[in-house]
């Protein structure tokens, strides 16, 4: 970017609000796919501080023909934010919430509130938002939108755009649009809400939400069942679900996953387990402890030991905190991972599990996965060195594997994580060729010049 | 249309696949809607039997600029399916049951399949299909889905739309689009399913889907309180929100709908009572006999008799058969209506009760309202003699103020029952100029030569 360019920006917003060199830029070229080697470009980092400033600077991109890449917590695990050229423009500083309405179930936030402040916020009222995608701590609502993020309880309670009832929105040339609302119905148009969520800033930014909440249930219980391989804890699973319970978060973790997470596991554990199985509800103490009694009882046969009951609130948080550092634990047996998030039709599921292992043998790539066994949804990963060369090209051989086998088996290449640049070229083969024809003129529509992440999620003729 | 092109149709499908003359034609030509004097025109109905015929009458309306409208049950209110010109085509002969997999919580139907079938498949199976629109046993999916339909229990369990995880559709010039699939999550590309659901058949032509299934709640109990007036039935609905249930359903009759249906009210009720106020739970049987005792007490406050509490299972299914029926004792009373679904934060449901009385005092029409209170839902109604032309008039102009009305308080012109024909010239103070132009230019980008239910939904520049 030349020195006119830059100062212009400056004038735009603030000086502050331009950065174009140092620590600050060159972390915004990364996201949580950093540890893969995948760092982009840009000439600035900005950093508005409410809709109309960002406003103001996707007009000057379309003005000045310059992409614009958006970013939220920067923990996206498809390179979804990775700018490639251009601007780079963080939400950091919409993070407000703009109003929390206890009674009536609802707060509208800003994009850059963190997922686990919305968490905080909602339960200090009594009432719960249910999306809970990893990293909450650093992720944002906008980074969530963006791709339609998920979690253990989006097998009950639906991903992240279940939960909102609306958006505000910059879309080119720079104009603020509004659709839904605090609202919980609305038919008066097309669902342009659904159509921006999910679509990770390629065809606008969202600046802030409205969302919908629940009052928070008494209590929790969590049945958690090891079994000796992924057949046998797959029959747990259609146990669960052919039970009549309605578990809140269905997952598993293969042999691979607990070999590098049970050392830590804040419970007693089977020393060598071929599969888990994890089950939670939720409710009144009473129908925790009935559903609890129910889910122990689907979840016994062909199990290793009785499956363990935790319902202890503490013993459920550091239960999920060991859940939620299973992605770290697999990273650290050999310092990084080719990980990748497809899914399947449940019955698929056991198939998928064997085949991801069977794959790394192939590339001599040890391999597992883990995820969200109720929804189909796994992190299919390969064990690399990320400094070695060989290992990596093995990996991105076998992650290929890894998305033809989920469209083989009548799946879909990403489940929650979105499709980023890392996935682009698989879109096509996921989506057949209408859908794929579709979203790139929906895509032109929103962004004629093509300026809003380029390259990202959406393959272009 | 001439000789040759029907010739040419039935060419393309069967000679008894197109009718173009006597009372099956005339019927299609209007929906729920009829009385209110709304009659399209078309020159013939089409019956096709698969997604490939459909496909083909596409082409083939693609290829001689012939537009093309389709209808589900006919039970829409919004005009949705009144063909204006071309040809009109009936899904009711795709009606198959693609798949049911009870142990996997789905089953795939095509659109002609009619809702209340649906319903009773999944509880044969032990499962919920949680959308409930009236005139069940006539409405179709496919319609459902056209309209995002909602009903009571969508303030629990969402409307059509978060039921439904993938669709099978015919969009122009007739290629069948594969969106999503048995999937319970897919971020694979941009979210056409959503944006195909609620587009009343301006987009494509949905012709069969993938519906997501829950295990259904062992019971059900219904607590309905009546109060004095809007203001403290409002109160009520308060309370329970700030309860900590969670109601299934939350709905309101208001002292109009009252007077016209509590004669039928298979319970004991108050003889005059100015709102009432309708909750349900479920669950087992403990967890519904303790949500019912809370929400008795919830409502008790300012009701005008301790609130009736309905939880045997003939007795349930009664209440709803009478709820389902207040639309038709509503225009019992004077043989005719003109009923508007329009849609309010939830906050705003007592201003909006009130208003719509007050606007048909100006217009000197009783007016009353009820519906869906939980999610700010109100079908405003106006009473009127459908020859009086008159009154016709007056009701036209009161309507046009609910509209106004429903805006003003930051809702929207329709919260489950669609666009349609009658709504469109209100699109725009709803929606605004942004989301007009974009979805005007998302109607092109699926059909360009703008043949698919012309005039409706989309207002177009």
């Amino acid at each position: 970017m030349n020195g006119n360019l830059a100062r212009e920006l400056a004038n735009l917003l603030s000086p502050e609000q331009v950065v174009t060199i140092g620590p600050e830029l060159r972390a915004a070229l990364q996201d949580g796919t950093g540890n893969r080697g995948i760092k982009g470009e840009a000439e600035a980092l900005l950093l508005p501080a409410d809709a109309e400033e960002v406003a103001e600077v996707m007009a000057w991109c379309y003005g000045h023909g310059v992409p614009l890449t958006v970013r939220g917590g920067g923990t996206g695990l498809a390179g979804g934010a990775v700018p490639d050229g251009g601007v780079v423009l963080s939400l950091e500083r919409l993070a407000r919430v703009r109003s929390i309405d206890p009674e009536l179930w609802r707060m509208e936030v800003e994009a850059g509130v963190r997922t686990a402040t919305v968490h905080r916020i909602a339960l200090e009222n009594g009432l719960m938002f249910p999306p809970d995608p990893g990293a909450s701590e650093q992720s944002t609502i906008g980074g969530n939108i963006a791709t339609n993020a998920g979690g253990p309880h989006a097998f009950r309670y639906g991903v992240t755009g279940a939960w909102v009832t609306g958006i505000e929105a910059v879309v080119p040339p720079g104009e603020v649009l509004s659709s839904g609302g605090p609202l919980r119905k609305n038919v008066a148009g097309l669902d342009l809400t659904d159509l921006m969520i999910g679509s990770e800033g390629t065809l606008g930014i969202v600046t802030s939400a409205w969302l919908r909440l629940v009052p928070a249930p008494e209590e929790r219980g969590v049945v958690v069942g090891f079994y000796p391989d992924t057949a046998s804890g797959c029959e747990a699973i259609g146990m669960i679900m052919g039970s009549g319970i309605q578990p809140t978060a269905l997952e598993f973790l293969d042999r691979g996953a607990l070999e590098s997470s049970l050392g830590s596991f804040p419970s007693e554990a089977p020393e060598q387990a071929g599969f888990a199985v994890i089950a939670e509800a939720d409710g009144s103490a009473g129908e925790v402890n009935q559903a609890v009694g129910d889910l122990e009882e689907a979840m016994a046969g062909g199990a290793l030991q009785p499956p363990v009951r935790i319902t202890d609130h503490v013993a459920i948080r550091n239960f999920w905190a060991w859940r939620d550092g299973v992605s770290i634990a697999v990273t650290a047996q050999r310092g990084g991972k080719i990980s990748e998030d497809v899914v399947v039709p449940v019955e698929s599921l056991a198939a998928a599990v064997d085949e991801t292992v069977e794959i790394g043998r192939r590339h001599d790539l040890p391999a597992c996965s883990w995820g969200h066994a109720g929804d189909g949804n796994l992190h299919s990963s390969f064990l690399v060195d990320l400094a070695d060369d060989d290992q990596m090209k093995r990996g991105g051989a076998a992650a290929a594997e890894i998305f033809e086998m989920a469209i083989r088996l009548g799946g879909s290449i990403s489940g929650e994580h979105g499709i980023g640049s890392l996935k682009t070229g698989h879109v096509e083969a996921a989506l057949g060729p209408v859908a794929v024809r579709l979203q790139a003129e929906i895509k032109r529509v929103f962004d004629p010049k093509l300026l809003l992440n380029p390259g990202k999620k959406i393959p272009l003729p």
